[in-house]
């Protein structure tokens, strides 16, 4: 039962903009690295091919608070964290820490809701119950990690 | 005063990811494509280089919620809201709506919060007030329109 | 016939980077909207759904010289020629210029060579012949315009 | 004396466009990534904050040419030699090989040259020579890597 992730990554010149500082687009792209390579370390893909239908996770809510600004070459550790499973419905926590050799510096946190829906032969999508493979390998972070 | 403004683009290839549909990091570039043109709207740019000493505007909170997704070669007004008006900080309410015709379909709904910082000798950001200048040509919305 | 489109935007603060200019992966997009508006000039998307089998364009060749660096609020213009067209691939020369008023500075030039094909029940994309109905409205643009 | 780099990174979700494959504008980050890890690999941040004056390096020319798509999840190596070392300008070529255990596939070959600037009072780039302490830990990969 796996209720967290943590990603390390270096932040990219093509990811700062005329202000010096990393646009903050971006840290979507951070927060949905961390969210697939989770999936990876559970033993499924986001994306699903051997799953019948196959099914997807569309973005329903997201929310972002920037505390420190994060620059060319920093390294930066995306933390996810379970905050809550539902039947058809996951939503994540997460820290965006810069790392200082052995400190971390809180830079942002994001919270993140998706569905799972799976898709009709119209390819209309449609909300649906999480695989049982799936959700039974996942479970909310303990209250002290999510508060912290 | 000003306290709204609404611009419309076109979904482009390059927005759309495998699931055929615009990647949320996208609806920030958005969001922001009409707050910087809402400031030109009431003669300034985002980037002052008229201001003694020049400010910046770095983004302290955004959130989205995604009800439809956009597809390529959608039509999208992005109506901005000013919601607030502090002395230091301003937070926008933003509509995402798909366009067919005379039609508008909410796609997604957004808040933005942005600090009105200055530079010191040092490069460091600090909150500041608001330049009058600016200040004095925004007001928030009527109540009514950002319940809508 | 067609043989050329002109396409003008605003360049965007989320397109530059720390060095206040705009980061040359968005050249590639630039170039890529105008391909797409140009291909709406002509009555089609670049995304088929009304032709069987469905077709796609796939990239085979691009390059860029740049001349001039593009900066957040520039009026920019994306000038698209047909330079070469083969059975299956288009050849497109573009270039990128800043508007100043009436006046026109070139920024970059490019080219882009794509190849259709369509997609097997497999999945696998084969090169094939441009559909009749698309190549009969494109012809090259005459020499002149190609070398000025 | 430094003549290549090997970057190895996976593809990411926000990479992928609604073809279901890489966008080609990735590629420039691609090959970015590598060219500043390169840097750093002789001991030089890209962003010189202890030279005097500080220098830049905006790209002149690029291109690509692309043999097979990338796809969300594809492990690649992105394999940079030096080709060309002049007074003020360096040209790199690339190589994007898709990894699959101990195999490589060549999914695609680029070119990049950058010139060395520096920034004059006004904000002016001009061209200048490479410092030494850079150039002097540069050389051209033998020709038998560049024409493999």
């Amino acid at each position: 039962m796996a209720h967290e992730f943590k990603f390390v990554r270096t932040v990219e010149f093509s990811e700062t903009d005329m202000a010096g500082i990393v646009h903050f687009s971006n840290y979507c792209k951070y927060m949905e690295s961390a969210e697939h390579r989770f999936f990876q370390s559970i033993g499924f893909s986001i994306v699903t091919s051997n799953l019948d239908p196959p099914i997807g996770w569309p973005r329903v809510h997201t929310s972002f608070d920037f505390k420190k600004p994060l620059r060319f070459e920093d390294e930066i550790e995306i933390h996810l964290l379970v905050a809550e499973l539902r039947s058809k419905a996951i939503t994540y926590h997460f820290r965006f820490n810069k790392l200082n050799g052995n400190d971390r510096e809180l830079a942002a946190t994001g919270k993140l809701t998706v569905v799972c829906v799976s898709r009709s032969d119209d390819g209309e999508m449609k909300a649906c119950n999480i695989p049982e493979a799936i959700a039974s390998k996942i479970e909310p972070a303990p209250a002290e990690l999510l508060e912290s």
